[in-house]
């Protein structure tokens, strides 16, 4: 298994546990320059209640808060879903080097649509982006999810 | 002193307090439909070394943790400067009913420029936005506080 795809494999367990909490099974996972993960999350919205706590926010912010830095510069983020406009703009705060997602989001992304976040001038640091890997798998788990939901008359 | 303007003035207190911590001076408040104040906040991206702790993103999630909620439909958030794509994308997420907010910010925006975060069909909820609210006194703190740092060599 090549080594992007193993670590995609990190944040797609960490969007399978999210799913088991009840959560919208999106997970993250963020590599250093030497290829050591330094964090790795999943959507905890409704458990904090807190709606700034996607996989992509926790996973940076958990990465800063190991390395008591206020920038990754180098480091490489996966995650299983295309990130929303928060999470793209807190991705360039955060000078991440690389972005790595999973399934497009033509609903809610902000990286390919809608706000594209990473296309305007006051982007003032823009990864390098690959997207496509594992979308499959990362879609699949996201519609099981909603459909499990609907079919339980939970709210999607 | 019109309502409004009281609340701004919290927030430019919380922005004043940021500048003297060595943080970007932006504050901001968060009010209930009642007119209490549930949240307030300044800047702490440094003291924290967290990307993401932009004034609003505290605010936000200060005021859900308060009320044990995700959301926080009815409720307004003012602010001293024109929110990130982040902040923006998180004042959505939020459901806040209505964005005030001070300067204008060209260089780093998502609301008026830039990313313009609520002018795409990916953003599911758009608030009422009011700005220019003290916008000379929020403007004058940034510079200020910008002009400083480049006296005294620190990096802008």
């Amino acid at each position: 298994m090549s080594r992007f795809r193993s670590y995609m494999q990190v944040a797609l367990a960490e969007a399978r546990a999210a799913a088991a909490r009840g959560e919208v099974p999106v997970g993250a996972v963020i590599v250093a320059p030497s290829g050591r993960i330094v964090a790795q999350a999943g959507n905890r919205t409704r458990e904090l209640t807190d709606p700034t706590a996607h996989a992509e926010m926790l996973a940076i912010r958990g990465a800063c808060a190991a390395l008591g830095q206020e920038r990754l510069t180098g480091h490489d983020l996966y995650v299983t879903l295309e990130p929303c406009p928060m999470c793209a703009a807190a991705i360039s705060a955060a000078r991440i080097g690389r972005l790595y997602f999973g399934a497009a989001d033509p609903k809610s992304g902000g990286v390919t649509v809608g706000a594209r976040v990473f296309a305007h001038p006051q982007c003032h640091h823009v990864p390098e982006i690959y997207d496509g890997l594992a979308e499959t798998e990362s879609a699949r788990l996201l519609r099981d999810f909603f459909a499990g939901r609907r079919g339980s008359g939970g709210q999607a």
